[in-house]
């Protein structure tokens, strides 16, 4: 099955949750700096949101660069990642209201970043099923692609540093996000030669 | 005429009304866990709306890998198809707005259901007669391709089931999809041989 | 230049001012029957700007059919198509909220129309001028192509037609909107037919 | 790396940044035109709220009509110009609730658009970069494409005029687009003739 459309499908979901975020931005209540200086929070939220996505539609994007066909399992992986992707704003907008020191929305916030974690592994795995003798998805996602199980363990370690202090959850989440921010230089690298 | 556009204003449509329903999803009222689990009927509700839908999308994606052509008659059938689908969100916000089991908003949402499919199935038939020498088209959903009238016959059941005991026209519907998860696999196997 | 980019984005702007208008549509306020049917004029002004939009998306996907390149001007007389587009859901959200007797309201919703109407004229010229050799064009929306100035006039006859009785406004515009319903039926059979 | 995916990705944002902002555009109080003419302020700015994002948007498109390949640091270059793209809304928002001579709204207005400048020209940059070969890139955004360094001195002026008289920078901003209106004649000029 071709994958264009589950492509454009994806890019279209990511595109809405992006944007839906930024509508959580109301104008400052006044017209001074300091009521723009008093929303630096809920700003410095959003940026790091939209970085957020923008690194998980990054990585699917190179991922899917080396894919040739799907089938129906991987649309179904496909559209659970998507589902825990939707869950992302949600998750920012507890954290972001003032709780960035409690532990239940840093623990959920955590979670949701080790579900959509597990849904990319899940998704590859599907790939690999679906096309596995692409030589490109077996070398380049196949043995040896640790990324996704170093990312999930600390994952897990992060949701429970909440605990400790809270807002460990988001420094560790986004320390770990590091890791994918140069997505796949190995795609990348080999898509470019191969074209 | 291609029908490339066509998915594409599909799949927008689609995309756009999945991730409206995220909008309802607000950020709990204090940063407790007990004010995560009072949010758990909205958030059931979230869950199945967005599988639903996925149901359907996944179900129109598998339908049209089979064409080959549309005609005007196919976009009309096609644009009250997502007419009917625009319906679900709000259909599904009366039943989440705590009346599961109120008679008249479990009744709405098994006739939207029932129109999502009888409008699911005329668009089968515009496709047949668009494109009626595609062989393709002829074997997967033509004679014997009797899963949307099972469907449409349990949806009408499942409206009249609200008047025994509400919750039982969710429930049925939902058991109901178990038909479509698997969209398919007529189509699926078809495609990924035709390759 | 090639036209695909332009329709992708014409089609998402569409799907999301469709879209937009379902977010009006909010849960009945009790759960039952007699909630629902307090709603039906909302809802059947829904219903209408569905189906107008769709016909106007279907009118442009139509046109487009035929266009084998474009150029700037064309990308600026649809943009300011769209613009036109998006301020329907204002101009209906108008008329709906109780005004569908007052003047104000059906004399500006007159008026989208009409600009929508003329722009789309305008559009078709530019395409006629973007790519004059183009045989199809010239042949399906050159000379003899009237539909535009028969809808313009109905149009602005029917803004005026307010001062009389405001609803004459809606009643004739919908009325007009008959003359598009089936796009472009020689633009259908000839693409048919090329293909 | 094909650039077609990221194009729609862009294309998908900036339709719902543009549809966004529809949203503000409230029904009037009464059915009276004194009530239409009481929002004209807010009309006024949706307009060129959507004049100017659409003018970034064929810039945008023309540019990469030129553009043969990607790589990841375009990708990422993108993703930056689309985060100050997204908060064009949040900015215009705020000049345009009642602070059109207020100091500091000017002043972020100014911001977000040298911002947004300062991006595109930075993605011109990585995109010779990344296609340095592309004969078609080095002639048209090449050496002697003054344009984004003009329009950015242009930027950084306004904000600081917005001392003297604050509505001076959205007026000099909005001059400094039609530097940007008639979206590289050159390029569009080569994409015709090449075809």
């Amino acid at each position: 099955m071709p994958k264009q459309r589950m492509e454009a499908f994806t890019d279209a979901i990511f595109a809405i949750i992006i944007t839906v975020m930024v509508l959580e931005l109301h104008a400052p209540a006044s017209g001074k700096f300091s009521a723009l200086w008093s929303l630096r929070h809920t700003f410095a939220i959003y940026l790091a949101s939209f970085l957020i996505l923008a690194v998980y539609w990054n990585n699917h994007h190179h991922l899917f660069q080396i894919v040739r066909s799907i089938d129906g399992v991987v649309l179904w992986a496909n559209t659970i990642f998507i589902l825990f992707i939707s869950l992302f704003p949600f998750a920012t907008a507890w954290v972001g209201d003032n709780h960035v020191d409690s532990v239940a929305p840093e623990m959920l916030f955590g979670t949701v970043m080790l579900l959509m974690d597990a849904m990319f592994l899940v998704l590859v795995r599907t790939l690999i099923h679906a096309d596995g003798e692409n030589p490109e998805i077996r070398k380049l996602v196949g043995k040896g692609y640790n990324k996704p199980y170093i990312s999930m363990i600390g994952n897990l370690a992060a949701i429970f540093l909440a605990l400790i202090w809270p807002p460990l959850t988001v420094i560790v989440d986004t320390l770990l996000l590091l890791l994918w921010v140069l997505p796949e230089r190995r795609i990348e690298r080999h898509v470019t030669n191969g074209q």
